[in-house]
């Protein structure tokens, strides 16, 4: 599947395919490159798919610098970004070269950021291995590296010239990493298709058992309501801010947890639960719409609930959220599933009380 | 004068003008911004001008965090860029906020790489300082930092909201400094406007005693003509290069002399002396064309010949060129006054050769 993503001269694809790994140098020879590239990977992921990768960009004349990065949300420093400009910079790679991000989502966000910096912006190309960067995170340009005080701080829109998914790869994941990315695909059906909600629905046995074609047709689907998002809204106005669903709590609960307890699509699916609810409350929402979210998060093994929950610490990492203009928080809320609206006034007391309902009966955080 | 740069949505205007340093907090307040800014600047412009700007800011409304760097390029490490993350994370910026660049181009530089990386980019103003500044630096969105192993190497486009250009306040700078940027006044002349280069000879005596009117005159058409290109072409393809007249040579002149031995402005005087020599040697301009350059540097009190220059070091240096495509470098040529092309197969021995006509008689280097 070629999915087109059009932004003028940042115009791209995404090739979702299985056995594209294999393809990904003569993906790249289509575009006009230099033969310099650098690909940047960590150990766990290079172990299990570097020398395809490797193989398959040498078959098209490319020459490539291997760039290990630490495995994780460890990747996104300062500290690795130097490191990783040393080694563009000590190979020789010039403005006609290419970085490819060989990782998941954090990959994806620190190589982006060296693509985008060096000589102020090269080649990049994503190739996602997990769920999360294929159907979120290496679309879009957005990429970042984490500052000791918060996450994502210091970052670039970049877009890339090329995203290549191997939905066959993601089959390899544990478990818990490949439930977390499916969270993504629920939170593009709920703002933006309900059609595609209601595959995911139909699907959701066939997921959580990663049959191929229901992967690789949820995955595409995915790539392509995300792309005709930033098609419209590139660098994150309010359509794009449709897609922070569910993270703004989910973000909150994750920095007020360190980032140690849930995954990101875990929190995602605590936070589009409790959005979800904050919806109902407000009487943007009806009952199944908010309910149909519930058994469809459950459905793929996501949690809708937690035994505790530090509701200030919460509501003070909110306050710190990036969205914020001179202080106050936007949420995104779904009316109905396919469909979005931005409330800018929730009531503090409101997010409180929603936030309150995640904890399971009994053990209030 | 007001002199628009037409970008779609990044268009923005630059304002040259006697005493626009203290319209700087009415000009942000005419954009939609949120009212918490940064103000970057280093110790020695801080100390004349900086409470100008903060008095114009806070009658405005804003509220404004002073960040200082180091000065000269010894601001553009990627240390400096990092304190000034954390300073404007702990003062509560956000995605609405704006960074203020009060200084010359090595301010504007790392002021517009904090702003072009913090939370994806936010509001950016110039406000240059010096004649390089306002003339070249502050237009066009190039920002950049500077990499142990060469400069500019770590960097991103990121347009500014609005540049404040004071034509008074250069009139204060050390007599070294304010000849060094004549220098890209004279370039924009010979590969973009014929009658702006004649407006140059026949005002270079009335510029070199910093006569106002002739400043702001020469000052506004040299933005006009760089906004022109920068329109034209945002993101240096062909058109762009186009500025890069006189900075192969010159740059790789400063690169061999470890950046000490003469100003940015003097090596690109060199940079154009030899480039234009080269042209001459190529059959690609009249005699005419390049004995009217060196006249028009020297009027300006710029340099045209070295008593030693390091021919071997500059030509590896030259290979190391940001514009280098797989190894090759491409050179701006003027083959009349107003006109440019681009020359990418000139042989090492006609380059080492003009080099070597830099050298003043009897003392090769």
């Amino acid at each position: 599947v070629n999915i087109p993503v059009q932004l003028g001269p940042r115009s791209y694809r995404i090739v979702v395919e299985v056995g594209a790994l294999d393809r990904v140098g003569a993906l790249l020879a289509d575009l006009d490159v230099g033969r310099r590239a650098a690909l940047i990977s960590d150990p766990a992921v290079t172990r299990l798919y570097g020398e395809r990768v490797l193989a398959s960009l040498s078959g098209a004349g490319f020459s490539v610098t291997p760039v290990q990065v630490p495995e994780g949300e460890g990747a996104k420093t300062l500290a690795v970004a130097e490191a990783s400009w040393d080694a563009l910079l000590t190979a020789g790679l010039d403005r006609s070269s290419t970085v490819l991000a060989l990782g998941g989502g954090a990959v994806g966000d620190v190589a982006g950021f060296v693509a985008a910096t060096y000589m102020r912006g090269i080649n990049f190309v994503q190739i996602p291995t997990t769920v999360l960067a294929q159907v979120d995170a290496s679309i879009g340009g957005k990429t970042a590296i984490d500052h000791p005080k918060a996450k994502n701080v210091v970052g670039a829109f970049h877009q890339p010239r090329l995203v290549v998914s191997d939905p066959a790869i993601v089959r390899t994941l544990p478990d818990r990493e490949f439930r977390s990315g499916l969270a993504e695909m629920v939170k593009h059906g709920v703002v933006l298709d309900a059609s595609y909600f209601a595959e995911l629905e139909r699907d959701a046995p066939a997921l959580c058992v990663r049959d191929l074609p229901a992967l690789e047709s949820a995955i595409a689907g995915s790539c392509r309501l995300k792309a005709g998002v930033v098609e419209r809204d590139e660098r994150e106005a309010e359509l794009r801010a449709a897609l922070n669903y569910g993270h703004t709590i989910g973000h909150a609960l994750e920095a007020a947890t360190s980032f140690g307890r849930w995954t990101h699509g875990e929190a995602v699916a605590l936070g589009m639960t409790a959005e979800a609810r904050l919806a109902g409350r407000l009487g943007v929402a009806t009952n199944d719409t908010v309910s149909r979210q519930e058994r469809l998060l459950i459905a793929l093994g996501l949690p809708v609930r937690a035994t505790t929950v530090n509701v200030e610490g919460v509501l003070q990492a909110m306050g710190h959220d990036k969205k914020a203009r001179d202080g106050r928080v936007p949420f995104v809320l779904s009316p109905a599933l396919g469909h979005f609206q931005i409330v800018r006034d929730v009531k503090q007391e409101d997010v409180r009380a929603v936030l309150e309902t995640l904890v399971e009966s009994g053990s209030h955080g």
